[in-house]
This record gives C-alpha cells, structure tokens and sequence, in this order.
C-alpha cells in the first residue's frame, strides 16, 4: 500500500480496499445484516506469523483514512498521522496496522447512505441501530478474512477506546494490548445531554425529513452543521479557545449589529467547522454514531460492575488521559485503571498535561508521543 | 404592592407596574429610543430618606417578577424568591427592592415584541441591539422615575452581575453596594462559543425568517428549544447533572431504535426545558441578550485594565461564586476580586461549595443564603 512516502516519518501513498462479508452479521438490536461491505487501509507489513497486527479503532466522525495521502496533491494527511508511521507511537517499520471504516459509517463501508437490498433504495434512518459490540464483531470478521487470529493491540482514542475495551471482554484470547485514550466507560449525564443536543439538531432541520433527506437530494446541512459546533465545543478545553481566539474581534473592533452578526473569531470559526462537515458527512450516520455511544456501558451486563466486566480480560492495558479532556475527564480514566487494577489485570497510566482539552488526542504532544511510543515498544510483533 | 402573604417568608402577592419615559434614551450602538416602558416590580416599603432602595438586576432570561406570586392560584413564585422576602438575604423588612425587566425583554417592557412606532409593526430583528450600559441608563431612569438617588443596593446575579458592575462604573454616586454574584469581568471564547451555537440554531430555523417571523404568526420553536438546551447544560454542573439523572433510562430499559429515540431521563428532561422555553420566550430577545453578554467587557474602555475600571467605583463589593460553576467559574470570580483588591475598594468574597453549578445563585444553599444574609445586614438603609 505504501509508496513514494513525502519523508520518513510518513507511510506516504496509500489506497483504501474494500471487503465484502456474505455472512449474515447479527446485530445487537436483534436485526441482522445479510450482507456488508467495509473499507480499510493497511499501513506497514504483516509478518510471517502474523503477529504483529495493529487495529486502530476510529472515533465519532471518523473514518478507514488514519496515516498517509491518497494522492500527490493530497494536502492533509490521515487523521491520525502523528501517530502512525516509521518511527512513530504505532511505527509502521513494526507493525501492519489495520484501520476501517465502522459499520454504519459514510466513508464506504455499509451504512446508512449504502443502498438497502430490500428496497433498492438507500438505507438512510431504517438502517439498523448500532452498538459499539457490533463494531467489535465486525471488526473480528475483518481480523478472520485478513488471515489474524490475534491482534498485537487494539487501539483507540475517545469512542475507538471504547471499542478497544469492548474487544478486550469479547474476543479475550484475540488481542495481546489494549490502548485505550481519552476514553470513558460510559458517558456521563452532559455527555448525553450534549449528543441530544446534537441530534435535535439535525433531527429539527426541515431537509432532515425524517432521514430520507436523500431521496429529495438535499441533506440537513444546518443541522449537521450546528451539532458540529456544539461538539466542537466540548472537544477544545476553554484554555484552548481562549488561547486560540481569546475575546479577538474579526474586524478588530466592535461592529454591532452588523447583517453577519460575526464579531469574534471564534464565530467565525466555529461556523466554517459547522458547515465543512456537513458539507462532509451524513447526517443519519451522526444520529447512528452518537447513539452507539449514548448507549456503550462497559459493565452493564456484567451487573455494572467493571471489576467483574474486566475480569474477562487476558491482555494488558495502556489508558492515557489529557488533564483539560472535559469530554471524558482523567477522572473517567482513572475509573477505567482503578477497575483493572481491581481485577488484577496490567496496566499503565498516564495523564498527559496538555491545553487541548478532548482533541489532544489526535496532538502532537511530546510527552503523550514519548509515552505511548514507550509502551508500543513493548508490544511484541516484530517482523 | 404586598398582600395576604401565604408565609411568613414570602412577600405575597404582588403587581407588575409600568414606567413611561418620554425622554429619548441614546444608545450604545448610535441609535436612541425615542420612548419607552419598563415593567417592574417592588416589595417592600420606600423609607422617607429613600435610602433602602435595592435594585435587582436580571440574567439572561429573566424578567421583572423576581419574587412572590401574581396570583393566588399561581403555582411558581418569582424567579428568586429564595433570596427576597421577609427574613431573606435581600430582607423586605429593611429593603424596599425594584425588579424590572430589561429594555429589549419580552415580558412587558419595550422590546423586539413591541410596535415599533416608526411602522406600526412590531420592532422584530429591527430593535436596536443593546449593550449592558444601555440597560444601567434605563436603569438611572427607572431610579429617577422613583425618586431613588443612591441604590443601597445594586444586586444581580451572572448577566445580572454584570449590570451590579457596570451600575459601579457608570454611577459611582448612585450605589453604597454592589453585589456580583456568578459573573464575569468578560465572557470567554468557550462562554461565546455556547451562545454563537445558540443563536446559529434560532437563525437556521426556518420559521425565525430573518427575525420576521411575528408578522408570519409563527415563532421559531425548534431553534429556541434548541437555544435552551444548549444553554441548559452549561448552567448545570456535570456532577448535578449525573445526581439528578445520571444514565437512568426513562423506560427502565434499552429501547434501542425507538420511534421517538428518548431512552435516558436526561433526553426528556431536556426536551420539555426546551419546549417550555420557546413558548414563553422571544427569540429576537434572547439573541438580543446574548449579543448584550458577549460584548460585555467591563475594561475594554480603560485600557483593558480592570484596575483602572475599578478605580472609579466608590461602593462596597460583595462577590460570590460557586465551585462546580463552569459557566462563570469561580476563577472570573477571583479575577474581579483580585482587581478590586489591586483598586483598593472594599470586597467581600465568598466562594460556595455547592454542585449545582452555575443555577446555585438561584437555589437555597444555606452557606450562600448566610453569607448573602450577613453582607446584606451590613447594608444600611433600615426604615
């Protein structure tokens, strides 16, 4: 997959592949799909025994498209490039990293805007609600036809930290390390009043029309636009805002009452945020995605007991937390080590000082860089 | 004003009144009002020497009927009857108190509902926009117009504190105290971040046309539900949030794919604050108040040196916060204490525990009642 890499520390070209899966997947909401296809990048070389395989678990809005370019012209890399490549935290000289597209996503795997055999037209809302354990058993079909018994890790920040340790209570013996970063076990009451939030968003934007904006042709672009924003603000800590716009006025002074009504810079910010994505994204997908999350509780079937949850558990653990994460707060990851520690289970912690608040994740930061590349060099699967 | 009241602690019931002004009011922005009405209300007994008049100013979605029941069969008092009736912080005993809802509001006082006399139409998206001086002038009318040369009291909680500040630069003679509770010096990007997502949800609603919708008989109600959902969760703590409601699910279970897609109590709860909100609220209004907010800035014309601004107060100050207050933290608290301390005026300060996070200023939390009821007792003004 890899070519003509811009500079070292990038895997450099790379190309999605597509795999189709006839099985018929049964989902937790009791429906099943009698078909699915899902889209992947690989970056890096599996080994002879294949050992060394590293599954990288997306978040909310994202997608297969984690390290490198598509093309020359490409401008941006993948979401997670500071962290994939020769060298880096998930280096690439040691592993074959595996990252899809989930189920229900609108990058190509089979989801919402696919077309629904039945009808013959796009799923779009009566696509079968998700859960993050169904991700997890799609992903373990996508581990079977790349010929991977056993994942080296799984890895994942925010909701992919969720999938991560939802895979390490269902398929135990199939992964040796967890990484799990800027992750909760559940979400708290705010986080739940913030995806409703943003799906009243989108689900009151007359183009909605109750999902099937895509047989009309249009999309609930505002919607999807205002549940980016509001997002947006709870993955940037208030220390990040105020040193990236601060009070800072657009025109450099007051213009009240001006037809725009944009004054700050963080107005104007916030509203091309909004209307990027939506211009990038479906919005059934949105309602879908932040739903699987409303609904993950680690330890629910386990008497709520996470102690009990992670007993299940054969591998070792690496939680990483950032200080201004007020999304899902070290407090959240400490709740996660405290449980695995409870139950006997290895693992190590951090909590990485940094201002970026949720999205320091996807950073660049040094100390978070240092540590999670110490901890990958203890995950065998050399070549 | 005060009749048959139904406790000893309540000031009873009690009659909006309104005050004409004739006299043209020059704003902020340029513009001026050529007249005016603002509907108050009083409890409480003037003394002769007019020297127990406090006034109470308003937050963002307040109104004039702070205290007591308009009706015997009223369910609700006034929206901070904790803190104002006999024996209460604010001690109708002593004080005599004025509550009047703000120009620009919709509740009675002249504002984007009212007949714009230049058209004969209402003002809508055409009233001018205010800032929290344009409110403090109509204020000093208010003053005038009852015969109250010196407030022994200017008291507002978060927005409404930020009146009680601008009261202190403004008209340094006309107030002996100045009470701040849960305010900012100045709004951060996180603080203007919320309310741009909340006005960006009334504008995208299609009913609001442009602020026009009154001629259409509509009102823009998903966009102002919406608003208050947005704004519904940053006056609640995390940790209220999560007492109150924490993941309890409304049916007792998992009703995944659900019609109406309400499985956790928080999701209903915010539903009906939202409706009930935009059937009692104007959205021309709240994005008028909003705008007020975001361009408060109590230095921005002393250098940005809120020393210097400080400088000019000749009152006593009382400024209180709350712990789990992420709207208006208790740090923006300190950052007023700090300069007043470094202006060299009086300040008391307290910062209260308490988890309900920014709504604490309206809630009977018995540490900050007794500490409000102490620095009241040292305001005089006793009949």
């Amino acid at each position: 997959m890899v070519s003509a890499p811009r500079d070292s520390r990038s895997v450099g070209l790379v190309q999605p592949q597509v795999a189709h899966f006839a099985e018929a997947l049964p989902l937790a909401c009791g429906r099943e799909l009698a078909d699915y296809e899902l889209v992947y990048e690989t970056y890096g070389t599996l080994n002879a025994a294949k050992s060394n395989a590293v599954l990288v678990c997306h978040a909310l809005s994202g997608h297969h498209h984690a390290a490198g370019y598509h093309s020359e012209e490409d401008r941006k890399p993948g979401w997670w490039d500071e962290c994939i490549g020769p060298g880096k935290p998930i280096d690439t000289e040691r592993f074959f990293v595996v990252s899809l597209n989930n189920l229900g996503g609108c990058h190509g795997s089979t989801g919402p805007t696919s077309i629904n055999p039945a009808t013959g037209k796009p799923w779009g809302p009566d696509f079968p609600p998700l859960r993050v354990r169904d991700w997890v058993h799609s992903q373990a079909r996508l581990a079977d036809y790349l010929g991977i018994d056993c994942w080296a890790a799984v890895i994942g920040g925010s909701l992919g930290g969720m999938q991560a340790m939802r895979w390490a209570l269902e398929y135990p013996e199939r992964l040796k390390h967890c990484v799990v970063i800027a992750a909760a076990m559940k979400l708290s009451a705010q986080n739940l009043a913030f995806n409703e939030v943003a799906r009243q968003a989108i689900l009151s934007d007359p183009a909605f029309d109750e999902g099937r904006y895509l047989a009309n042709d249009a999309i609930p672009a505002q919607g999807l636009a205002l549940a980016r924003m509001v997002g947006h603000i709870t993955y940037l800590s208030d220390n990040a805002m105020a040193a990236k716009f601060g009070r800072d006025l657009r025109s450099g002074n007051f213009n009240i009452g001006s037809e725009e009504g944009v004054e700050f810079q963080v107005q104007s910010y916030l509203r091309y945020q909004g209307s990027r994505f939506s211009g990038s994204f479906d919005a059934n997908t949105y309602i879908l995605m932040t739903r699987a999350l409303d609904y993950f509780d680690l330890a629910r079937e386990y008497d709520n007991d996470p102690v009990q949850a992670f007993g299940h558990a054969r591998c070792s653990f690496l939680v990483v937390s950032f200080s201004t994460d007020w999304r899902f707060s070290p407090q959240r990851s400490q709740e996660i080590v405290d449980a695995l520690i409870a139950a006997d289970k290895p693992v190590s912690y951090i909590d990485i000082e940094a201002d970026e608040g949720h999205d320091a994740f996807l950073m660049p930061i040094p100390a978070y860089l240092a540590a999670f590349s110490a901890y990958m060099r203890r995950v065998g699967g050399d070549a």
